[in-house]
């Protein structure tokens, strides 16, 4: 990892701003590409700028963009589609094969002093949201997203496995779509303290090597009548997607947004005679104005994720990868990189 | 497997009527039970009459029932709920986890020369419909079913993995709904024929041994541009679901309806960057006019599928069902007695 | 109006559980029968007992009944749908043609001492709430499932025409499903001070004269960028509907629940135009256990909404039906019976 | 109406092509604006290329077009939305605001030699269709969206009120998506006779002056046994609306795309009542490869709709609008340019 000059054009593109990047958080995904230099499909080939959780603030407006101006403060959504393909006309572009993601190879991420990002994909904040909280409307998103995905409404209860920073920004997004009842499960302690205080209704600590079934038990008996109508796994290992599908009710809904492993042993019988729907949940599309609506009207406040922040000097870099990687030992939910 | 008198009482109770049994398929699961005495985790503990795919003449009108009269020919829906629970009550009824459905332990089923049956779950056959038609609907409840939970429409592209019965019955859903193509695949090359022969407009004949990824590719370049929006698995193997997975668009669905294997290894990763909805099909529910309705218009001819008659002798019944057991050499797909 | 003994059968019928009537409220409709002597297509030809919103407690179980007994406090569900049907099969019980439903010609309504009914229409109520709670569980019943009917959650905005006792408990339901932000508005200035009380974000008075483009202006501002995605019309006059068209942006749901007037003059070029969904909204299916979660769990307050409470006595009952017949002038929301 | 010169840029824009049009027909909307100048909500101030239903060979490749080479054969989809609304992300991307649409005040339309048209919105023409089917893709895409907007497949009834150039084409799209039956009506004899020879199931031919409660009863006997599911108005007149929610069953959909008039007088509380779904159906959105697979499988074949055809000198042009202005008497459905 190193800081490096990446010359930008001397004028922004027609339909693009320029951003003075003022705070980015660390995801799970940087951390992967740090390491392994993977993650599921994706491989990195070169060296990539890292980043793709983002805010700043407008400092040049190019040809064709009316909706924003210099000054303006604004969350960038990272994933920018084209739209000459089915699944983008159909309102899924998140799913668009030839996506411009930040940070996704060949793309550069958004960790940097100044980025040139299209205008319909740069959302102002509301005047009283913060820079950080900007930042936050990509994590949340995945939250959202996989709520969608699963219809959780009042009247659902639902049941989430992993309680990291999708499980908590999911569990956010769980209560802020009206859930009944949400149960949460990790087998870090500290996080279950964090989700309670963040509005789970009741929590479970297992031991590592707890069996699917009697995670699921637990889950059907601390979600009474019949157990989850919803369960959404944020960690995505072989036993929490188990303990996800033994769990959920006949009928319900197992949403799978965590990416813990590439493959998973699976009771495909019970998927069969619960008719359960079992669904992927990718990213996120159509998310922004909701999630920064949900941030300014209170309903979801995302500052208690923040555990960490640095600063951007090559020092504060590694720094803070360090204290992302070892967040068993540091307790960090979300790091943060605040920019000058 | 045995003959015995099993005593209906004096009268058919009120809601019933009694239904002179006149054509019965058999199906996989009945093999099953017959060989092993089990099927997922419905397990035998008691003698039972075996059978659910069957089709009558009313002799008996209990009281309170309004819509049938003696001698009216019938279909027999074999899954008969109670409305007390929310699955039932909102449309989900095959969810019901008290249903009483025929030959599913402890509950008998209808390969008997009489059965007392709720009258608003049988329905009466259009004037040229066959009793064996009538039978027939219930294997192609299975199809629609499953067709419905993909959504098949016109503007989709299906792939089917197996051309046994339950595939070839999804075969025929698939084209009555429209979809603008349609693959198919199985091992056993007679299958595929008359799959053709039916209305598929491609079909593999892999080696037993094909990789999944293979299969997979193959499907995706015999449904051009994109590969299938929708892949009904009927075989419920672990290939065929990998294969299945590998081989759908992204945004698109799985249908698990085959009971193959009780556990399979799946690309979790896959699953969640396609945005894959995989679903478990378990039955039906609200098919049975539409199954008639596709029949007596001739948008499905069930009738190319019953390649073995038997009549209902203790000799017949043992000769049927090891002509069912042993479809790979017998070439059956469905085999169905004629009651006198 | 008057009292009559209606004598009840020795024992409850199987199935059945005998309810003390405790709490009754009275309805719209209720009002309408007793003045005009029917409502909609609905016409009375006998005396029938009148009332539908009733909680009481179970004083006799019936046979077969597992899952209460005597002493249970219990909120009436006063629609027993049958099960014959396509609509009640699907999910849809509200539209089966032979419901029978308390008070609605020619079944008796539940304003009465005791009732005997189908206990899997009976909910128990959990401890902390009242039986006048359990009577509200109604009318809030038709506003959930008109929220329902319009899918409301985070990121929509909703507009609500009419205040009274249905849009004021259909406010309570679209807060509940998570709306960004929800405008009102009614005639009353009294209605509009509560609704505000009860979360509204914002009220609209217009002059009983005012033109329905003039109050759909005025929504649109109310709910920037682009006006309600959804308007619920609790109202049911021509000027209201008319409004609720005009107001809504494209491709948004416009869903009438009041009955105002029969017939009304519409705008079909606007509905063609912007891609309106126009849904009618008839009484609810599978809300109760719903409704009883959202008030214990205090999401949803209706006790705000019983303004003024009266006997079970020939003058109670005369006074509370002047009384909810001119709510303009005693300001009556919701008038409750206390049975003793 | 007159024919001008409009001169087109040197080159073809970016990711546009130029193509040479050869084929467009008459679309009552174009009738409207020679005759009327305006319909619905739209107006003419400034002269108008009229035209959108057209099809034509491309005879240049703009820069960034990677899908389409000079000598294609390509049906042009009319309407080009931009991507920056909510609407167009969410996949109903006709209902763009501002979107460009042919022959839409104050864009022009596309009976010309030549049009620059952005390539994304040009679609090949399978070998062995026209040109003329190219430009029927257009009439054939309405239908395919109402029939999309009304859930049409099997285990639904249809009926289409008016069967005009628009419930022809409708009728075509509900047989290829599976309807169990469908019956049409028009005053006029010679549509409904071609309708027959398309596959309605049944036809009714009422005077004028019919009361709608009359063709409601008629359609309910025509459609048993409870009714159509699905009404479509492809006529757009009060009594026709009317007729539709009559006729419809209780819980089903009646789709509005006819344009007939502009306000209606409607029975609201049949509405209210039934549950009816009333849906506006506006033009379309990701229809054209759809219809072209229609018509290249041979489910559909629009050809015995183009009734008339003309070239395209100004006496052709002014022949043509005649016998499509005077349909009752031409018995015109839909009338052809063929461009040199």
């Amino acid at each position: 990892m190193r800081f490096e000059n990446f010359p930008l054009p001397d004028r922004t593109p027609p339909g693009n701003v320029r951003v003075e990047i003022k705070a980015v958080g660390i995801c799970g995904s940087d951390v992967h590409y740090w390491r392994k230099g993977r993650i599921a499909d994706f491989v990195l080939t070169d060296p990539m700028v890292i980043g793709h959780e983002s805010a700043g603030t407008v400092v040049e407006v190019g040809e064709e963009v009316t909706r924003l101006k210099v000054g303006d403060r604004v969350a960038l959504e990272p994933g920018v589609p084209c739209w000459s393909n089915p699944a983008s006309r159909e309102g899924r572009y998140n799913l668009d094969p030839d996506i411009r993601f930040f940070a996704t190879p060949p793309h550069h991420g958004s960790l940097a002093q100044f980025v040139d990002h299209p205008a319909d994909f740069c959302f102002r904040l509301p005047e009283h949201l913060t820079h950080e909280e900007g930042a936050m409307v990509e994590p949340l998103s995945v939250g959202v997203h996989a709520v969608r995905r699963a219809g959780v409404s009042p009247g659902k209860t639902v049941a989430i496995m992993g309680a990291g920073p999708i499980g908590l920004v999911t569990l956010m997004a769980v209560k802020a779509f009206g859930a009944d009842a949400v149960a949460i499960t990790d087998i870090k302690r500290d996080n279950l303290d964090l989700a309670m205080k963040l509005g789970a209704d009741v929590a479970l600590n297992p031991d590592r090597d707890a069996a699917p079934q009697e995670v699921a038990t637990w889950m059907r008996a601390a979600l009474p009548p019949n157990g989850p109508d919803i369960v959404i796994d944020c960690a995505g290992f072989e036993p929490t997607l188990q303990a996800s599908i033994y769990s959920v009710m006949a009928g319900g809904k197992v949403i799978s947004v965590g990416m813990g492993c590439d493959h998973a042993h699976l009771p495909l019988s019970t998927i069969n005679c619960k008719e359960i729907d079992l669904l992927g949940s990718f990213r996120y599309a159509n998310t922004y104005p909701l999630c920064l609506n949900l941030m300014a009207s209170k309903k979801v406040d995302v500052m208690p994720l923040i555990t960490h922040r640095f600063g951007f000097t090559p020092e504060d870099v590694a720094a803070a990868f360090d204290c992302a990687a070892r967040s068993a030992e540091t307790r960090a939910i979300k790091v943060m990189f605040n920019l000058p």
